[in-house]
């Protein structure tokens, strides 16, 4: 509970929905590479239903928007609503993409090009839907609901697999001029540093990110094949569980790993800082959810020295509190400002 | 002239004022370490009258503050203007700054430390005041009549001793939570490069501005006697004008070091390209100036690199077009901004 309202934490299970007397519900979707949430909020933000399925994108483009329309019809079932008393509904996607026009421009993940998804939602569930990215939904539903509540400004940082962000300035989501804008894990932090994912070098995700951390773990592990063993295949991300594990038990080389990813991190951050001032930065994804407070004091230290002492008084560095339902709850309420005309994002170029 | 309308650049010669239609008046200061500007602008932010003297830090704050009323009045006379007829005054300064109380915080070049300046320049002019940082005054002045505009969204970066930035984000200028975005200069380029004026290591401006890119002439060049006594005393920055005639004569460790600050330049760039999007950057400053569009060009290669194509397509890097005008454009049309109560900058954390 926050100030004594029901805060997004405070939801229904998903077997038993709350009906609220406010009657606005809003559908929020998040659709990953490698799963579907879907959850029904009221005007409050909060949750009343949930749902979840695996997005299996080896099946294709179209079982996968099956998949979504299940997941989103599962959600309406518990909460036991129609599409009907749906007001719109808010779908974050991997990018790049264009909410203007709802129209996934390039998926990777999903090998999806030039889907208008936007359009297939509502012709499949009879819906007003919104497209956006899903690490800004997720940092809008941090600013509006979740860690960075009642600030005007801050900064999502979601690490996991790679490193994305969301920047959150005045009051408003900025999506940047080709909506491009939040791609906080490729601020170069080192122009000698490790080769990116992205091909770059130096990257903060080469640095910080799940991937990079499991690569120099097995770098530093490569002579002891015990370690090898237990590590598995060479292509086998190590779980944000074993980053833990291996952190709290005082493990040498994932100490030195974990340390240096905090660090390079924080340096990031405190470039940020200096550019942008934000009231406040949230840190979230698998792998803070995973170390939690003590890998944060440890981004903090670093970003501590980059940032000017101007700008960092009174500025927090706090982490992520709403989990995996940030994306669900900011896809429905981005929507809901979309449909009620706001601006959202800049004019593109 | 742009559009067949008289841009700001086609202004009055401080001889001889022109008097417009419109009857919106207001004055625009820029006062720096070493020189205070002054300018009458009228309701199309065209400048109708200039002025300048030098600071002259070294005679203490009141005496400055005499030079600052005695810029005023030299250009309101030279437009013909009394200060009644002014409707608000708008005045850059250095910082850190609160342009909400009009105090400038701490000026270090000027050794100033808490100094109301918005109200001593009512007490003194009789003009209401308002306060804003010099570089964001610069950057606003460019994207409202110089470089960028007509886009909604850029980022202005000025490089000459040190290295300056403001940031406009859906047509506002962006100060921060405590005023003090912009400081693009301290974003981090390499944790592991020379140590910044700042105290940091590897800064973009402990790379790319005129300090350190004297610096790096003479470390090249501290075994060559002779060209140590043309470049004088150790404590001596080069000026702008000599790193221009040094580069277009191909000077083998000018060109060098050129390069290598446009490229950590571009490289830093380029990241703020993935993190903000923005549709347009505008670089200025005295080194920028000097050295022009070959600079320019090394600035977009190494930001090419850095930046996502979507980050890019479209995406301008345009020199400044205002000179030293940006910053007294940018100050008046920033005071009416205020003045109308529109929305400038955050609230305070």
């Amino acid at each position: 509970m926050r100030n004594g309202i029901a805060g997004p934490l405070d939801y229904a299970t998903s077997e038993g929905a709350v009906k609220m007397n406010d009657q606005v519900y809003t559908l929020g979707i998040d659709m990953g590479g490698t799963k579907i949430l879907a959850a029904v909020i009221n005007g409050e933000g909060q949750i009343l239903s949930r749902a979840k399925n695996k997005t299996r994108a080896e099946l294709g483009q179209e079982a996968v928007v099956e998949r979504i329309v299940e997941t989103a019809n599962e959600a309406l079932a518990t909460a036991q609503l129609d599409p009907g008393q749906i007001e719109c509904l808010g779908i974050g996607a991997p990018g790049p993409l264009n909410p203007a026009s709802g129209v996934i421009l390039e998926a990777p993940n999903l090998k999806w090009k030039n889907v208008p998804l936007k359009s297939i939602l509502e012709d499949k569930l009879g819906i007003e839907s919104h497209l956006c990215n899903d690490v800004n939904a997720g940092a809008w539903g941090e600013y509006k609901r979740g860690a960075a509540e009642g600030t005007r400004s801050c900064v999502g940082v979601f690490v996991g697999t790679g490193i994305g962000g969301g920047v959150v300035i005045g009051g408003k989501l900025w999506e940047g001029a080709n909506h491009i804008a939040g791609e906080i894990g490729h601020m170069c932090i080192d122009p000698k540093g490790p080769v990116c994912g992205c091909g770059r070098r130096g990257c903060m995700e080469a640095f910080s990110s799940r991937t990079a951390m499991t690569r120099e773990v097995r770098e530093a592990l490569k002579g002891d094949k015990k370690a090898r063993k237990q590590l598995g295949d060479e292509g086998v991300q190590i779980r944000s569980k074993q980053f833990k594990l291996a952190f709290e038990s005082g493990d040498k080389v994932f100490v030195k790993v974990i340390k240096n990813g905090a660090k390079q991190l924080g340096i990031g951050l405190g470039s940020v800082a200096n550019l942008l001032n934000p009231e406040c930065f949230v840190l979230g994804g698998g792998l803070v959810e995973a170390l939690g407070k003590p890998y944060l004091d440890l981004v903090v230290e670093a970003f501590r020295r980059q940032a000017f002492e101007s700008a960092q008084t009174g500025v927090r560095i706090v982490e992520a509190a709403l989990g995996d339902d940030a994306g669900v709850i900011g896809a429905a309420l981005l929507a809901r400002q979309a449909r009620a005309g706001l601006e959202v994002a800049a004019s593109g170029v």
